[in-house]
C-alpha cells in the first residue's frame, strides 16, 4: 500500500490543471484529503470574486485525492456544488470526506471554507471504482 | 437593453478565470451561449485526461453568460455535472440553454460537446436573480 | 429482447409504491419512458400544493423504465430534481429521455409537464448497470 | 415564535403526501429535523426493494421541516439525492440538519440511516426563502 500512496502522491502531484490555478494538495489517505488555494487575481470572475470553477476544481481536486487513496483508480462520474458566500481574497481550504464506499461506486463531501471557518461552498460527488493502479 | 448587452461582455471579458484558462465566449444572449476550450497541457490532471474543473468552468461560464443575458444580475446557487467520457485533446464546446426563468431563481442545462458532437459531459445550474445591472 | 421487456414490464407494474401513488406507466423502451400522475388529495402536502416527494417519484419511474430498457438492470445511483412551479391538479406527464450510456453507469434526464406542456420540474439521474435479468 | 412553531406543526402534520405513505415527523427545530419511516408492503418497487421516491420524500419531509423551522415559508427549490444501499424491511430515520441559512437561500443535508445506524442515503436541498408564515 506504501508504494501505492507514492505513486498516487506523484499523479496527484503531476496535476497540471490544479498546478496551473495554484491549487494545492496538503494532506490525504483513508478517505479523506485536505487541499487549499489563495484568492488572487486569477481566480476572479467579472465581478471580481472567485470563479464558480476555482471552487469547483479546489474540492474536486481534494474529492479525487480522497476517493483515489484506498489503492483503486476512482474517476468521477458526477459532482455537485452549492456556492454560499462570494470571497475576493484570502486562503481556502477545501476538506474532503468519505460518505460512503461501496464495490464499485464511493461518495464524498467536500466543504470548502474561509479562513474565518466559515463554509463558503458545499461539494458532493461520486467516483466510479477500477482496478488498482 | 443593447448598453446592457456591452455592459455584460464587458465583465465576461473580464473574467480572469475564464481568461488564463484559456475559455472563451463564443455567443450569448435571451437565455443561451456558447463557449469554447481547446484543451492543451495545462487542462490536463495527474492521468493525463482533462480535469473535471476545467469541464466544469467551461460550463458555468457558458451558464454565466446565459442566465446574465437577460439586464439582471443572476449569481450561481448550484449546479451539478455528470461526467460522460475524459478527452486528452480536441476543441470542446459548451452550449447552454434555458430551462426556466423565475422571479428569482432561473435554472439552465450545458452540454458539452467533443469535435465529433458527442456529448462528454451535462450540467444544470440554478443562479439566483438580483437587481438590474 | 422481446421476453426481456415482458419480462421488464411486470416488474413495473409491481411496482408497489408507484402503484400506491397513482402513478401509471404510458410508454418505455429504447432509453425512452413516459410516466403520469393526476394530483388528488394524495399527493398533497401541508400548503395544498403537490409534494416535492410526488414530482420526484413520478420522474424517477420514468428514469428506471427508461434506464432498465435496454435488458440490463439498472440501480439508481444518484438523482437530482430542480422544481419550477407548484401545482395542485391537473395530469402531470415525465417523459424520460437517454443522456448517455456507457459500459457501468448511464445518465437519463426526465422534464416533467403540465397540461399546458409546462415544464413544472427537471430531473436527471444516473444508473448503475448490472446483469441482464 | 412558539405560535409559529405550532402553525407550522399543523401544517406538518396535515402533508397527505407523507401520511398516505406512513412517513411520520419525530421532532424538528432550529435548523434541524428528524423524520421516520418504518418500510412496508406499500413502499418496495418491482424488485422488492425500497422505492427511490420514498427515500426521497423521507428525506424531503425532514428538509421540509428543517428549512420551514426559522418562522419563515421555504420552497424547495432543488435537491439531490445518493443511494448507497437498498432495503426492503425495517425503521428509517432521516436526519435533517442546517449547512448554510442565507436572506434568501438555505441549503439543508439529510442523512438517511437503517436500524444499524447505517447511512443508507444521502440528500441535499435548498430551500428559498419567502415571508414570514
Amino acid at each position: 500500500m506504501e508504494g501505492k500512496i507514492k505513486k498516487l502522491e506523484q499523479l496527484l502531484r503531476n496535476d497540471r490543471f490544479a498546478n496551473h490555478n495554484n491549487i494545492r494538495l496538503i494532506s490525504f489517505g483513508n478517505g479523506e484529503a485536505v487541499a487549499e488555494l489563495t484568492v488572487s487575481e486569477m481566480h476572479l470572475n467579472g465581478v471580481d470574486i472567485i470563479h464558480g470553477g476555482a471552487l469547483f476544481t479546489l474540492a474536486d481536486f481534494a474529492f479525487a485525492a480522497a476517493s483515489n487513496s484506498h489503492g483503486r483508480i476512482a474517476v468521477a462520474s458526477n459532482a455537485s456544488i452549492n456556492f454560499f458566500k462570494g470571497v475576493s481574497s484570502g486562503k481556502l481550504t477545501a476538506k474532503a470526506k468519505e460518505l460512503n464506499s461501496g464495490k464499485t461506486l464511493s461518495t464524498y463531501t467536500v466543504e470548502i471554507a474561509d479562513e474565518k471557518n466559515s463554509i463558503i461552498a458545499f461539494f458532493s460527488g461520486t467516483a466510479f471504482l477500477k482496478g488498482e493502479y
